[in-house]
């Protein structure tokens, strides 16, 4: 375990002596960016120098001198800030969704003449989800049964959630490996109603419950003879993703390359 | 609120000037059985006076004394055995299962030239399980959400369990009556897989958990603005069924007629 | 159970025919006061009429014309608002906290020559709160053993929590009027660390927890041989107080006189 | 991750031209000596030759040609056990408890001139609590807050559980290593009551709820702005410490010398 004390999410003093990182903030009137720049500023080690979004410059942030860009913006800007960003050697912090294969590809490709650019995307920014992944992936060879539930506003669109749905991608794959046979289900068909059983995720069952008051959670519940372990994350704020994006902000400057998820980062 | 001391689950101490209670048992070598002989033997109040199974004489009972006979048999003799303890003057408490209407209007029409006689059949025991139930339904009308989780050991071959099934047309009902819509909801069919949002029991979701490890659950999950309720029972054990088995022995002498589950005896 | 639709905490309709009810709000620019304004105008059988704070003049609520005045103001101030209110004819719904004996003996002194005149004071409008606290007291004398969790954000300068202590006093009271002795417990203190086993409210071991992240959650926890039961209540937004409050403001009109607490207006 | 598909909790199916591992049990009459005696009967790959108890020969196991010796005896006794396996070149899995440093010690000594024999002295063979503890050591430094509630049978003597101690010196240490401060809490003596907030272990506060109906259950709540991440483990029945006892049996003979705990087993 290292004892990187910047890893923890207080917004640890800096000493007074060391430099600022300046950062520029992409999207920055979104939900998410005004989460950011408050973060930022928020932090002794950082300086926002640079606040852009649709209308505005983005020559600014390298007129600014930022070092850093954190970009929330949208699928089809992303890619054109990345390559800007790339070719000024900005480091870039990217929580914009809609990446494949291909568009990694294609920036992995911007940066090879760029050896000391870092660019950063994931999918999901809050450390104690991810942690959740990991936790059930790890876990998941020694447990039988294994269900993932997830808890949602009544306004969400898909069921399950792509974060239990990669969660239960990562159990399943985990339980392959260890040659786990598929959980024991005795249910019978003509006992049962349709949907009871809840959504199969390459054979883990994955439950969507979609209520008022609600805002994000999701619970993985691990069963073997006499016991249960079971793992839950509950997100009521965007605050919460904001100790990963500064934790992204203060380590991409010795993350050259293209760097996919948090994981890494957590030293886990 | 009752402040009638006998409901407490506790042994209450008998005085000792009051007569104690002579019990017979039906079914006394079954699963249930076996714990109901043990708790009756247990309770000062009470006294184990015969213990009949298959192959005994059902004689046995009214030879023996019985006040009150428990019956945990079986679907095919239990109409028997309730006909002979009424033509006996005993007492009925029947936790067998099976029972429809036209058996229920059955018993009802021996008990006709009995008025002193009682007859108690209960699906459920469980005194958490029914105030579960009690409160869901109490708790409905005042949030525009529900759903209802059940979790279970994987060897149980229906879903969702009766329980469930039967809170959740309980609280479908409770909202009718208040005149409430069905729950929000913007589950998209084309961004959800089959059977993420559980099985629907007259427009209440209710998902089906089975897990190595488990045993019997069941929680009520209610949403309003802002905020959560929710009501959970665990079972672990069969030992969980007596003190409502024994609430229903001790009650059952001075509720002459046919009484169907245990909720009127809770003095709720 | 009623079937009286205006329970439901979703905005029913109100039939074109039906007069709106004129609402007053006192503290109307305090964190409560903004949240009731906004429930009023959403609500299509209220209409706002009045807004006062600080700095503004009490006689506008009557000038207004308003039936029913909501104050959530300051102990030192709403003595005299709701003085003026009765002298205005005006019925009352006070959120405003402070309240003793002898206070609530001089509102109903004031009350004896306005017989239509109502005031409700209420501890806490959130009815999930309160309905645990209903379900837990009814539920307490099934269950030899209780204890309560309550837990908070690390803001929070007492513990346990008002509402947690008040539950514990009303299940300690269930309990005594059930005859039932205390909890068991064979914790020896030799082998104990001090405040492991919670603070002592009438015999029920009460819990506090403060987490950052979370915001204001209750859990009762009743236990008998082979089960549990566990009532839990998670409050994230004082929008959960609004459909309490507007219960309120309907019904106050139709019981005069003082009313403490909502549990009355809940029909159960 | 290792894929050893070996530490799956379920019965692998040994291939039919493995051989078969030996396995004495002493203790073999105690509680947990009759379900690890059940547990290796049960697995394929292991054979039970040798059941030795109070005023059995120890002898026995040796003759009978045990590979590994799996000890559930008493502290006064397990010495002498430990030390005549080593003799007899035979490996041990102890469960016993009462080790301090200085019988460690000795043991490590007994070890040295035997370099191919395997001594595992373990507080815990629960897979689901080992996999607890470990998890909360890994999530402690990114999160501000935490907290742990333990929940037992009432007749459990100690709070906390010494579980819950070591879970909670564990969570400490991490903080420490991570140079994180104690969890915020703004709560003031004035305003509590003795023992609300729990006990301190090492700054972590730690809360022992007793109940009846309850077996044996942990929880870690960690907290942070806008999240929380809660790890749970419960566990109903001595069954659930079979399969950690099982993979140290499968796993001793390749791990020479003295290991304490089967953390180091589980591949994490």
């Amino acid at each position: 375990m290292t004892t990187d004390s910047s890893l923890a999410p207080t917004e640890t003093p800096a000493t007074g002596e060391q430099p600022l990182t300046s950062v520029g903030v992409l999207g920055a009137r979104g939900r998410m960016g005004v989460e950011v720049c408050t973060a930022v500023n928020a932090a002794e080690d950082l300086e926002l120098v640079a606040m852009v979004d649709d209308g505005d410059w983005l020559f600014n942030v390298a007129d600014a001198g930022a070092q850093v860009v954190v970009d929330f913006t949208r699928p089809d800007v992303v890619m054109d800030n990345i390559r800007f960003c790339i070719d000024q050697n900005i480091h870039c912090v990217v929580g914009t969704t809609g990446f494949d294969d291909q568009k990694l590809a294609t920036i992995a490709g911007w940066l090879e003449p760029k050896p000391d650019v870092g660019v950063l995307i994931a999918p999901n920014f809050g450390i104690g989800a991810v942690l959740l992944m990991r936790f059930a992936q790890e876990a998941a060879r020694f447990f039988p049964s294994v269900e993932i539930v997830e808890l949602h506003h009544p306004g969400k669109v898909d069921a399950p959630s792509g974060t239990a749905a990669r969660t239960a991608r990562l159990v399943a794959s985990a339980r392959r490996a260890a040659g786990l046979p598929p959980g024991p289900d005795a249910t019978r068909e003509a006992d049962s109603l349709p949907g009871a059983r809840g959504a199969d995720v390459e054979g883990v069952p994955v439950h969507s419950i979609r209520l008022t008051g609600l805002v994000a959670h999701e619970e993985v519940l691990l069963g073997a003879a006499g016991e249960t372990l079971t793992l839950r994350h509950d997100s009521f704020d965007r605050a919460s993703f904001m100790p990963g994006v500064l934790l992204a902000v203060r380590q991409i400057s010795g993350r050259p390359g293209l760097t996919v998820g948090i994981e890494s980062l957590l030293g886990l």
